[in-house]
């Protein structure tokens, strides 16, 4: 069970569609729309919401938001100014972790949006169990309203799984070198640019070895990376051996 | 000191402005672009990026990505697709912290991100420290670049909050090298190998070569380190002049 994303008025199809590709990115796929002002269904909507029409198809419309909030038992309201009410206030990571709980222990909940010239007004914020604030710039506030579905999403999605698990790849799982293949490294190395007389004055060799050691160390290599180097060494080398004869 | 965010041919310039738009909502401001398709400046950029002039203003376009990281010391490629190289691959928070903590230290950062269609190609993702991806939903993965600039600024914003934990004793406070210094040591590397004919077949070339830089990136070596490699490369190079004589 997602949370269900409520926008109010709307304006947009554009933003409505927009919003849904947001939605399906994080894998949330309920919307429910109280009066969008170009109506519903939406070309301009589905257009926008490029594929996501898991997320269009079965998008509810309503009357009113106490209608679109009737069956839920947890509801945000998302505002970017700060209203006159004795309301929590969240951040998006507290606010998906209590989504999750409330989810988790068989609630069902939503996020409200308000409109994208003035966002909620107060009789729908009061509707709302607590609200839901983004951490942005104060001189630079203005989210769209498909962006701040993107991140609360995002955080929701976030709040279900431990990270890694929530990537769609992840490094690749290859061995790292074992020290013994980094002292094979070393040596090689080290022959290789004694060969070429690198290691001068001796006195300095010692100190300069250490450092080689440092700097090749710090590659966290993995085995195959480590055989790709003695290759690029081995190929150095062989070169001298031909030239000499 | 907040990240820079490189776009590389982005086609559209409402992308470029939503790009914009989004990264002044978390305080990032620094935008360059490498041969946008519709050129710069861009009236449509402007309008998109609603006010966020100060960001419009200040962004810088170059025609390599090579010159656009030039100046920074770590930089993480955005991708959607798993890519065949060795290269670590981070979630938003991770690379947010990571990229905090590179600052914190002095280091100058960016964040790469590819072109509306098919994103960046292996060469430039091959310039990278490490990769970066949003743990989106498998199969719905598609985001446009503003919505995946504006959930990496976030995650950097609200890494900011965190504090580091103050260690006994720190890291030797030098300076990294830059992307400039390593690119001179990968042309290096590769003119010293092509001299051996290490690169064979021909047609493996650009892989073995987007191998071998994958491997120097590993590093996160510091100038002097990197002058160190260079010298090494240099010596087995001046051995071979020698021997041709």
């Amino acid at each position: 069970m997602d949370p269900v994303i409520i926008l109010v008025e709307p304006q947009l199809g554009e933003n409505i569609g927009m919003a849904a590709r947001a939605m399906a990115n994080f894998g949330v796929t309920d919307l429910r729309l109280v009066r969008p002002r170009d109506g519903w269904p939406s070309e301009k909507a589905r257009n926008a919401a490029s594929r996501a029409d898991h997320v269009i198809g079965k998008t509810l419309k309503f009357e009113t938001v106490e209608e679109a909030v009737a069956d839920l038992d947890f509801v945000y309201a998302t505002t970017a100014r700060q209203r006159d009410m004795l309301k929590t206030v969240r951040h998006p990571v507290e606010a998906a972790q209590i989504l999750r709980t409330t989810v988790n222990t068989g609630g069902k909940v939503g996020i409200m949006f308000g409109r994208e010239r003035w966002g909620l007004n107060n009789d729908e914020v009061a509707l709302a169990n607590e609200i839901l604030t983004l951490p942005v710039d104060p001189d630079f506030s203005s989210l769209n309203i498909a962006q701040a579905v993107l991140i609360i999403c995002y955080e929701w999605r976030m709040s279900g799984s431990d990270r890694e698990a929530a990537l769609p790849f992840e490094t690749p799982d290859v061995p790292r070198a074992s020290k013994e293949d980094m002292v094979r490294l070393f040596d090689h190395f080290e022959e290789a640019l004694d060969e070429v007389g690198f290691f001068r004055p001796p006195e300095k060799r010692q100190h300069m070895v250490q450092n080689l050691r440092t700097i090749l160390q710090k590659g966290d290599w993995a085995e195959q990376e480590v055989r790709t180097l003695r290759g690029v060494v081995a190929a150095l080398q062989r070169r001298h051996e031909r030239s000499r004869q």
